[in-house]
């Protein structure tokens, strides 16, 4: 039996990210689709909870197993998939190829990650993929050749519980691009800042700026294989436990008091 | 100097759960209040990207040293607050108290944890308190006293870089609370399903319905702590890296592949 593969995103269906995806993976396996019908970046893992959500069949420009766009978020997605579209497990679920780095920091702002995440909590093997270039025609041969590598990898070896990848390609040339890392994800973050401004009634509002700082040189991380030409492989959990802090808290005057 | 206390929830300003997280830390230190003007639940960790955010100043009806309601999610209450509000760091970020429970694989869901975090991205000792009662007025008792107790010890203590706390009090009276534990995540999760109805304009949509799902029986976990009468305490941190998995993620076939 052919495998069952999951296309997801948070940039929309119609977005060129999501195109190139399917066609590194259409001869993997049966395609299905399920994405946002607007684009969802920055969502992380919302989820709608007393909302309604829609769900709308779509025409891929691919030929594809099946094509839905849904009202709600990237999780929200992966859930109406398995539930109620495939109402099965998919064998494999994919998530991006987002325009834009959801490398270090970013994995936990990111829509496209937290569709993976998602799926490893389902314990499908999921991988989120993302390109260092934001701009909606942003060239994908590269990237698209990482994400066949990888899923062939994945579909044949499957992750273990509990884990998804994070796939970034660095914005290169096929004759720049230098191979594929597995990293740590860096401790680099955004400084923020907030742009402020006069509406015409006079009222204030506010547009989030950022510039992204790094300040963990470790050869080992997402940041350093993309700076140097690679694509960056960070297994990635949904266990949030800092568990070397357990045994430092357990000393703290906590546990007695009522 | 006295410390700087930054208030923020995800259940919106008006809700009886930071009343309640004020009047518990409200001899700690200057109380800020910074919150979403309305409720962000299930938000996940959303950020505000190309959408305009707006300030309003906020009557607390508890004295504070200011009050403010955004157009934002938790996420941007808590950049808003630092940048924008306060100017400057606060010495201890708490969020909540959520109404219902950010136990479990809930954290990743969990707009009142997405400001835990964020403050640990800031390098700002945070903690996220969630009392395990959905109803708007749920009795805040037992949770007001745990909140004074891990507050105090985090401002007197600070907590490791990259880690906040993540706590949730069971709905039990003072006289069967059983005291504080320090706990990992456990691995349960949500079996989810979808309720389907037709629009008066004979539209099909769906409401998310879930039943949580608990296979882990640890005794180290928070799901055992809160079923047993004790508040939980979980270290969190934003690294998501499967370190345990990097050794064999590298034994793949991928790094000589271009």
């Amino acid at each position: 039996m052919s495998k069952q593969i999951l296309v997801i995103n948070d940039d929309g269906i119609t977005s060129k990210g999501i195109k190139a995806l399917v066609e590194a993976v259409k001869d993997l396996g049966d395609i299905h689709v399920v994405a946002p019908d607007s684009p969802q970046s920055g969502m992380g893992h919302a989820v709608t909870i007393g909302e309604i959500l829609k769900i709308n069949s779509h025409e891929f420009p691919i030929k594809v197993a099946s094509s839905h766009s849904t009202s709600g978020t990237p999780v929200d997605c992966v859930k109406l998939a398995i539930y109620k579209i495939l109402n099965r497990k998919p064998d494999l679920l994919v998530s991006g190829i987002n325009h834009g780095s959801n490398s270090s920091i970013n994995v936990i702002y990111s829509g496209t990650m937290s569709a993976a995440v998602e799926g490893a909590v389902e314990s499908i093997p999921s991988i989120g993929f993302s390109l260092l270039d934001h701009h909606p025609d942003a060239d994908f041969t590269v990237s698209k050749s990482v994400v066949k590598t990888i899923a062939e990898e994945v579909l044949e070896k499957g992750l273990p519980k509990g884990v998804c990848l994070n796939v970034n390609v660095p914005k290169v040339s096929v004759d720049e691009f230098k191979g594929i890392k597995v990293c740590r994800q860096s401790s680099g973050y955004w400084e923020d800042d907030f742009e402020e401004r006069i509406a015409p009634n006079k009222e204030t509002y506010f547009w989030l700026k950022g510039e992204f700082t790094n300040p963990d040189k470790g050869e080992d991380t997402d940041e350093y294989a993309l700076s140097n030409g690679f694509a960056s492989v960070v297994p990635t959990q949904f266990d949030l436990t800092a568990h070397h802090f357990i045994s430092g808290l357990n000393s703290w005057k906590l546990s007695n008091k009522k």
